[in-house]
Parts: C-alpha cells; sequence; structure tokens
C-alpha cells in the first residue's frame, strides 16, 4: 500500500486488493480473540467469543479458497482500518477497571470489527458477482451470513443482560 | 486516550467516552467528504456525498445537542479506528487511476465509514437506554436512521449502475 501509485487499474485489481486487506484484517482478530476472551467476564460473551474465534479460522480458511479459486498469490496486505479499530478497543478496554463496564466495551469493540467484516465482505461479493465469479461470491457470503448472525447476538446481549448488569 | 489509565469507571463514562469518539469521527468525516465529492465521477455519487455531507453537519449538532441534554462537555477525543479506515480510504484512492474503478473504491470506503457509525449510534442508543435516558437515545435514533438509509443507497450503488460500468 502506497509504495507503487496507481496500481489498482482494474475492477479484479480492487477485487484482488480487497481480498488481501480482509485477509490481514481476518489474521488480526484471530490473534486478537484470545486476549478478549480472556477480559470477558460474562459466561455467555466468554463462549460467544470462543465459538467466534472458531469462526474467525474457517473464514480465513474460506479466504485462501477463493484466492486459490481466482488463481491468486494467497498474501495479506496492511490494512489500517482493522489496526485503528483494534488499537482502539484494546485502548479503551485499558482504562476500564470495573469488570461488567469491561464486558459492555467489549461487545462495542467485537460489534466494531464485525461492521468492519460486513462491509468489506459486502463489497467483495458485489464485485465477484460483476466481474463473473459467483462461485467466489458464493463462498464469501457464507462468512458474511456467519458474521451478520454474530452481530446480532452482539447486539442482543448489549441490549440484555451484560449491559443491564453494568448500569445498575 | 492511554494516558490516563482506569479512567472510564462507570457506564456513565463509557457512554460519555463514546459520544466524544463519535464526535471526533463525524467532525473528520464532514472534513473528509468535500475531498470524495471532488473525486467521484458518477453524477448520482457526487450527489450522494453531497447530500450526506449535510446529514453529517446535522449529526454533528445532534451530538452537541445530546452533549448538552446529558450536562457533559463537548470535546471529542482521537478515534484510532476513524483514522484508520480513513487513512486506508485514502492510500486505496491513490492507488487507483480509472475513474470508474475509483468511484466503485470510493463506494466502498464511504460503506466502511457509514458501518462505524452504525456500530457505534448502536452502542450509544442501548446505553443510553440502559442509563434511564431514552431523551439521549431518541435523538441518537434519528442519526442511525440516517447512516443505515445512507448505507442501503451505497448497497445499491454498489449493486448496480457504478460497479457495472466499471466491470465493463
Amino acid at each position: 500500500m502506497g509504495f507503487f501509485s496507481k496500481d489498482i487499474k482494474t475492477m479484479d485489481d480492487l477485487f484482488v486488493h480487497t481480498l488481501r486487506d480482509i485477509y490481514y484484517a481476518e489474521s488480526k482478530i484471530a490473534k486478537t480473540l484470545p486476549e478478549m476472551i480472556e477480559k470477558a467476564s460474562d459466561a455467555k460473551l466468554k463462549q460467544g467469543f470462543k465459538s467466534h474465534l472458531d469462526e474467525t479460522q474457517n473464514h480465513i480458511a474460506r479466504l485462501q479458497e477463493v484466492f486459490r479459486m481466482h488463481g491468486v498469490e494467497i498474501e495479506g496486505i496492511d490494512c489500517p482500518a482493522i489496526d485503528g479499530i483494534l488499537e482502539e478497543a484494546d485502548d479503551v478496554a485499558g482504562e476500564v477497571a470495573d469488570s461488567r463496564v469491561l464486558d459492555a466495551a467489549l461487545i462495542a469493540a467485537a460489534q466494531a470489527v464485525e461492521h468492519y467484516e460486513i462491509t468489506r465482505y459486502g463489497s467483495l461479493i458485489a464485485w465477484a458477482t460483476q466481474l463473473g465469479r459467483p462461485d467466489c461470491a458464493n463462498v464469501l457470503q457464507k462468512t458474511l451470513d456467519e458474521e451478520k448472525a454474530t452481530d446480532k447476538k452482539l447486539t442482543q446481549m448489549a441490549e440484555s443482560a451484560v449491559n443491564l448488569r453494568a448500569a445498575s
């Protein structure tokens, strides 16, 4: 990124570039989740993060499959967006002492991550379809569905038990 | 952030902290949109960004209203997440020469921004409700509805004309 100017010439270039961006992001999320599991107090939240770590490993494998299907090298590129989202999550978590407030902050951090993934997979699916690669779109869609389901579960937790405990 | 450890003690602290985070983010988005308007080629996309700049000014005014309603100082705090999302958008845009591919990249960048706002407003509304501030939640909900509508419009553009042109 940034070293070679005007490197993205076609929609295919943009597709591959974004695939590498989300590949880096998923890999970084997989490294960060164990820390979030450790920090979470609520048993349901802890378990939710554990399940999502398994899903994330699956998402990484699916991205590798798409790289192979599309005939391009499997590699990640720097993704300042996910770096910033995770840096902020870490900063905020570091400022919270109360375990109930920390759980609420962790849910919000996880939702910021989910929304980043949702937006990137959404773009990738639209572009794969337009590039005549419905096979790639189908694989990416499975992950998008899982990311959306995770975000929904986190919303339910944010609106119910965990935050009600924290506000009390 | 990071200079004063354990500064967020209560749900109210977390609410105010996140209010200041999104206030910084909205202000930065307002500064970035004129550049996106300039870069966009598609007339509908250019117009969409212009309308969103007006909306963003409104969102800033609404946040100031919530700060006043909640009796806390109106101020922003550093938000590495939006900095990273906008840095990445700028990096990618700088690498694209073809105006049609650039439009597709701009849509994706704008959707990443929208999703960041959607997730933060979602958390703020859940917390305001639990803190017994439905009045604040109502004001924030208006903005969330607009952010979701903008994201939906961008998805329609991503899935239709702009990208079809770019893939051709």
